[in-house]
């Protein structure tokens, strides 16, 4: 029986030249938060299901990935990172530092409706800090948040600010609508408050708000103008307690690509006490469709710098031997194995979009630039001068 | 009630410490293999049971983590890396280059006994050559094997060699005993042989094999005296068709650290014909307990290098504005962010094995080495100098 090859729906195959888009990303964020003291963590993609349960709300359990497994334990799949984090920071109290600044880049699993453009597999990019109340711990994560903008080439961001404390008081569901005053303008909020049958002041109540002395710090420690505070800014009803944040870049309209806040009331779940926590979380693919509609990724992103090509096949061992001294030189370099016509090496050199290929006719060389459509005539110390 | 928290047997948390040990042999590897225009491959973490089912003998179907999904689909989890390898080279035949040179390196998740310390979830690092039977794709694939461990810091190693078509005409219940021979020596495999009524006599036939034309060749190109020819290295009853081979390093006695070989028959599975691939897959869970005993992480894989320390509360914004100066000159640094006196702030520097903290008191900066517990008092162009 013939079995069709195919992915599941929701879930993806990352082909070289999407693999390495996505990796040259995390690589830059990885740098960034490593500079801040931000630690790699990693946590398993299954957990006792008892462990992820009822910890994400009805939706949530809906769509987690559970099962039974060969020795009839209840396991479910990645939800997200937050709860394996609260889970590690009661597990290892006594191993980890405090605070404890962790990142997390790991697949999460979600039977999300597929129809609405969603992943049932996609990647989760973290930054926390655990255990730490001090307003500097805000400001950090910020300040992470941006330098990683500006290190994968972002030039125009925003980030809006706000403060779950100027919310107290205020029904949920007021605030709710009030999230919406981007989307539905001052007009769309105050109908849907009277339809809600709730008090249309509750607006300008939130909207007079002013930074609270929290904000006040954060922004005076970083004392960026891209950091702007707005009132209406609410992030669902999450599990924030403090500070929130969304980020917004000119020329992406998508939606917000990463955000974040405080949270001091979720870590401590396992542990059996409050602990305080504060971080983000970057929307990969949205950052990954962001960069590409502003073309962010560097041209550059090839694996092989070099094909070594044969002009006949006796000088495919020739080709090897380049092909070895350039890699002694750190320049990525292949030979294609078989006995091909050079015509063949250099459309595998296109399709790879491998940048340079040397032409070895005898004691000739040549360097073809397989972008420009050049070639010149070399000795290899030229070519070596070139390619560096 | 309160939930325990803890991992499922044969899972594991890899804290900081470990991850970034993890981390350093991943990206030297990713390295190595993009040197020889092995380009990266990622593939779901779920697939469709009937893609992996049958695939992997009886064991594999017993120890496949396997469910029903809330579509009704009956989903597998990702067993190993080379049935989603062939299932991808079907799938996008007219995408992918000729030869596909790719590497992958992800997780697999296996119900295995753990009594024989045997993991659940464990990293695979897999690089193949699909669609070339050329000699020369097997000496690629065993130079990468080389330069990998070399970069890694492998001083001592061999690589063992042999071409399965040396066993042709051998029964296969007397190969299982012969590739015993290093275990249990010549005395233990004619014993067995007898044993199984099979003649003692396929021993020296296989002993008195010689190169294959093919492994002569590939010898020739390698020119490499660890690489050892080994007639009676079978690799059990796998897929294998022509080479074959195994890497054993000096000093770390618990099996092969990585091992490979051509298998023509497998990748075209799902394509509907041959397609000849040859690879490797380093055993990483070996690999990292190898260099553990040899000693060959580096010391300095610290995230943070610099923590600066305030001495008063007061200074606790200068030590923020030193971090982000130093930050800017590619020097990792951190801040404590609460209000706790120095003696917190350096066991805390200790705990995450940060190698250096500045001390601010006031106009003074004194550099601390935290290994060497040595401190002097300099200004801040003359501790750039010293961290450079």
């Amino acid at each position: 029986m013939k079995i069709e090859p195919r992915t599941l729906k929701g879930f993806r195959d990352f082909l070289p030249k999407e693999a390495k888009k996505r990796q040259y990303a995390v690589e830059v964020l990885k740098k960034v938060f490593e500079s801040y003291g931000f630690e790699p963590l990693e946590t398993p993609a299954l957990e006792y299901e008892e462990i992820l349960a009822g910890k994400y709300g009805d939706e949530g359990d809906k769509l987690m990935y559970r099962f039974t497994d060969n020795g009839d334990r209840k396991v479910a799949m990645r939800y997200d990172q937050t709860v394996p984090l609260a889970r590690v920071v009661a597990q290892y109290q006594n191993e980890l530092p405090t605070p404890f600044k962790r990142y997390q880049i790991q697949n999460v699993w979600r039977a999300e409706n597929t129809q609405r453009g969603r992943y049932r597999e996609f990647l989760q990019v973290d930054a926390d800090i655990v255990g730490s109340y001090s307003p500097l711990s805000d400001a950090e994560i910020i300040a992470t948040v941006i330098k990683s903008l500006e290190k994968l080439g972002f030039k125009n961001f925003k980030i809006t600010i706000n403060d779950r404390a100027n919310f107290v008081g205020i029904d949920p569901s007021a605030i709710l609508t009030i999230d919406k005053l981007k989307k539905i303008g001052k007009e769309g909020v105050l109908k849907e408050l009277e339809e809600k049958g709730l008090p249309t002041s509750s607006l300008d109540e939130v909207l007079n708000k002013n930074l609270s002395d929290k904000l006040k710090t954060v922004s005076d420690v970083l004392k960026d103008q891209r950091v702007i505070f707005d009132p209406s800014l609410a992030r669902g009803l999450d599990y924030y307690t403090g500070l929130i944040f969304e980020v917004e870049v000119d020329g992406y309209d998508a939606g917000s690509i990463a955000g974040g806040g405080r949270y001091d009331n979720l870590i401590g779940m396992f542990a059996g006490r409050d602990i305080p926590a504060v971080g983000f979380a970057f929307g990969f693919d949205r950052l990954i469709e962001a960069m590409e509609t502003l073309n962010l990724f560097p041209t550059d992103l090839y694996t092989t710098k070099v094909l070594t090509a044969f002009a006949n096949p006796d000088l495919q061992e020739k080709a090897l031997k380049i092909a070895n001294e350039l890699r002694s030189k750190e320049i990525n370099s292949e030979v294609y194995p078989d006995d091909v016509n050079l015509e063949k090496q250099l459309k595998y050199a296109d399709r790879k979009q491998i940048p340079y290929v040397i032409i070895i006719d005898n004691d000739k060389l040549v360097l073809k630039n397989m972008q420009a459509r050049t070639q010149e005539e070399l000795n290899f110390e030229q070519i070596l001068e070139k390619l560096k």
